[in-house]
């Protein structure tokens, strides 16, 4: 009967344009992290579920739990999850593919006449846009599993100026049930949590491959508010020795940096490197030397080797930098988070899955953080399918194929059918 | 008698201090061209001048000539000039300096009883500091010598934007006369223009000289409003082989550029090269790279060679950088002006002047440009000294020892009594 069990993909491009049209904001799609466009993703998917016959509950954080219910309710569940919000202007994609194709999995289970063996839970995470809205790592999901900690609770949303406390509040949830870490997902009663997701990075397209196996997720070392001060001077005036220039010291440190990522790329070490912002300040102008100069240093890898070579490179070219150019760098806090492998097993059956399938697929890296990070951070076994997308993520122009999405999709409500047999 | 010849110093000190009580706007001087504190500063000098028994006279452009004529009213006159206006919060000497130090060796010729063969003008010139107010070089003294383009008539003033006729007439001068090239100093009737002017660099306060006879004004090679363009992607997610870098493309020409004039430098080729801006753009932000980059570019030399061997280093730079990153420079329209050397005669004939009162100096380039160019550029000869000063110039702290103004202000007096002689 397995082999029967394909996914209702009519069902996921369905709701596709429905999410589509609800969320479109002119430009893109907007789905606010506790607010509109989130409430209305989750009353389009709660309503589809139900109307599948799946069990439906709401957890204190606001996080949709769509229960396929097994044989053995006892028994430790297998979660299909991803999240519904959206970055503002963003594509309909980025998260959503991931709950509707939990959706379409569990709705060909039910047209099969498949009764699995434990509960099957299709998971819509709160709020993991953190860029966008609530600036801190995954709220959603990490309550969906008890772990968010109190002190989340009082970080305001970018736009609103609000505590996530109150958002939650406001939208009819329990802040105060998260904070003491209740919860319907305790790690200990699940057997495996998979997220399908965009890729959002052009590796897939590119390789011409339509679906891509996760390795692991990036840790990284990230410093958002780094400076470097040196001395303002009349450029013309001022000849080499006498300078102190933010502006040049700054573009050394870059430029090396980033040669040094070059050379580790090309021994096959595989982590990225950006400087998201590099920028004189608004008191430079034409014949001024630059005394100050801002950035933001992003450096992500699965292996944390990469991160630590990456690291000590940094220190040392700032000291050289600073000796030989009189300058001073203020790194300011930096934050690090290590990398968070998949689950070898999990792994392990999507690749199967994907063999039997016949689905072409090549094993990766994340290049970003996902949900999937905070169920592994709990020691659910966690894996994640990602699907060609086209055009990066966080942007109107987002876009991935159906067919592709059928794919990863067949792939993910296989591995779930006999994960949950 | 010429050997008892000085300077006035006292007089120039307590010009000095009153320029600074009433131009001072809380944190430095202000002196706005063609505006309040110009029109102050011009009032303080010309009542002085008139004091001394010297003959004023306004040009068209609202210059102010302060004369001590000489006994052949017909010969060649001498000038020695430099401008009262200063940046917004800047400090008291930048410009001032010379023109009071003209003040004071009239002065001194007077109270020696000395009558110079030739007229001795003293030139207070409108406008100088392009940066700040009206962005075109030198508008004051090229209409001194009858040498502005109608066209820099329409420039707008930065603070208030309207144009310099309008301010030109609001102050009660001429700009029809201005327009048609009428002037009171045609180059053909001077023999002669010496600006003493503060350094505005460190060389002579680290070589510890006070006094420097300058060879040549620079020439430059700016780009004003130059970008890189690449592509936004997300940090996390793509690769090094897909990004299109903006700001490592910038940092690469900046750290790259910077290290050929490291080697010119080593070499004695003098030249300056600063990025003054250097800046990815406001869609910049954490977990993108940059796909844009903005910079403005000022190289500067009196070596005609230094600036071609800059642009060409330049522009092999672009084309590697392109060709290796997949990104576009735009440089905009350049501007390019040629070196001003100054007069080889006026110049030794200023170095004989600080040799025979034993007053330490060394020759040097200026980094900057002057008023002196413009009657360079006239055909006039030409020359400047320059007065050690510290902190820079075109800001508050800018600061001038009185003994070192008097040390270049004996210079310029005896080269004005020689040359008038």
């Amino acid at each position: 009967m397995r082999a029967n069990l394909t996914p209702d993909i009519d069902l996921a491009a369905r709701l596709f344009v429905t999410l589509r049209e609800r969320s479109f904001d002119g430009v893109g799609v907007t789905r606010e992290a506790y607010g509109r466009g989130e409430r209305i993703a989750h009353e389009i998917v709660r309503s589809e579920a139900e109307a599948l016959g799946l069990e439906t509950r709401t957890d204190p954080a606001g996080n949709l739990l769509m229960t396929l219910p097994g044989a053995d309710r006892t028994a430790k569940r297998v979660v299909l999850g991803s999240h519904l919000d959206s970055v503002p202007q963003g594509g309909n994609y980025d998260g959503a593919a991931g709950v509707l194709a939990g959706l379409a999995a569990v709705a060909g289970m039910k047209r099969a006449g498949f009764t699995p063996a434990r509960d099957v839970i299709v998971l819509a995470n709160r709020a993991e846009e953190g860029g966008a809205w609530f600036p801190t790592g995954l709220p959603g999901s990490r309550a969906a599993v008890g772990r968010l900690p109190p002190e989340a609770l009082a970080i305001r949303r970018l736009d609103s100026g609000r505590t996530l406390e109150d958002h939650m509040r406001e939208e009819g949830f329990d802040p105060d049930g998260v904070r003491v870490g209740r919860c319907l997902l305790p790690p200990e009663s699940l057997a495996a949590y998979v997220e399908l997701h965009i890729e959002q990075g052009p590796v897939l397209d590119a390789e011409k491959i339509p679906v891509g196996i996760v390795t692991g997720l990036p840790g990284s070392r990230r410093w958002r508010a780094a400076r470097v001060v040196g001395e303002y001077n009349h450029s013309g005036a001022t000849p080499r020795r006498f300078r102190r220039d933010a502006a040049i010291a700054l573009a050394e440190l870059a430029h090396r940096l980033d040669e040094h990522w070059a050379l580790l790329d090309a021994r096959g070490q595989r982590l990225v490197c950006t400087f998201c912002v590099l920028a004189t300040t608004a008191e430079a102008g034409f014949t001024k030397v630059p005394g100050e100069a801002a950035f933001q240093l992003d450096i992500r890898s699965v292996d944390p080797s990469a991160l630590d070579a990456m690291q000590a490179e940094l220190n040392r070219l700032v000291a050289q930098i600073e000796a030989r150019r009189g300058v001073r760098f203020e790194l300011g806090t930096g934050m690090a988070s290590p990398p968070t492998p998949m689950d070898p097993a999990v792994r392990g059956g999507l690749v199967r899955a994907a063999v039997e399938l016949d689905v072409e697929h090549i094993v990766m890296a994340s290049g970003g953080g996902h949900d999937a990070g905070s169920f592994a951070q709990a020691g659910v076994p966690a894996g994640m399918v990602f699907v060609r997308n086209q055009n990066g993520s966080h942007n109107p122009h987002e876009a991935m194929r159906m067919e592709d999405f059928a794919l990863a999709a067949s792939v993910l409500t296989r591995w779930a059918a006999e994960m949950a047999a």
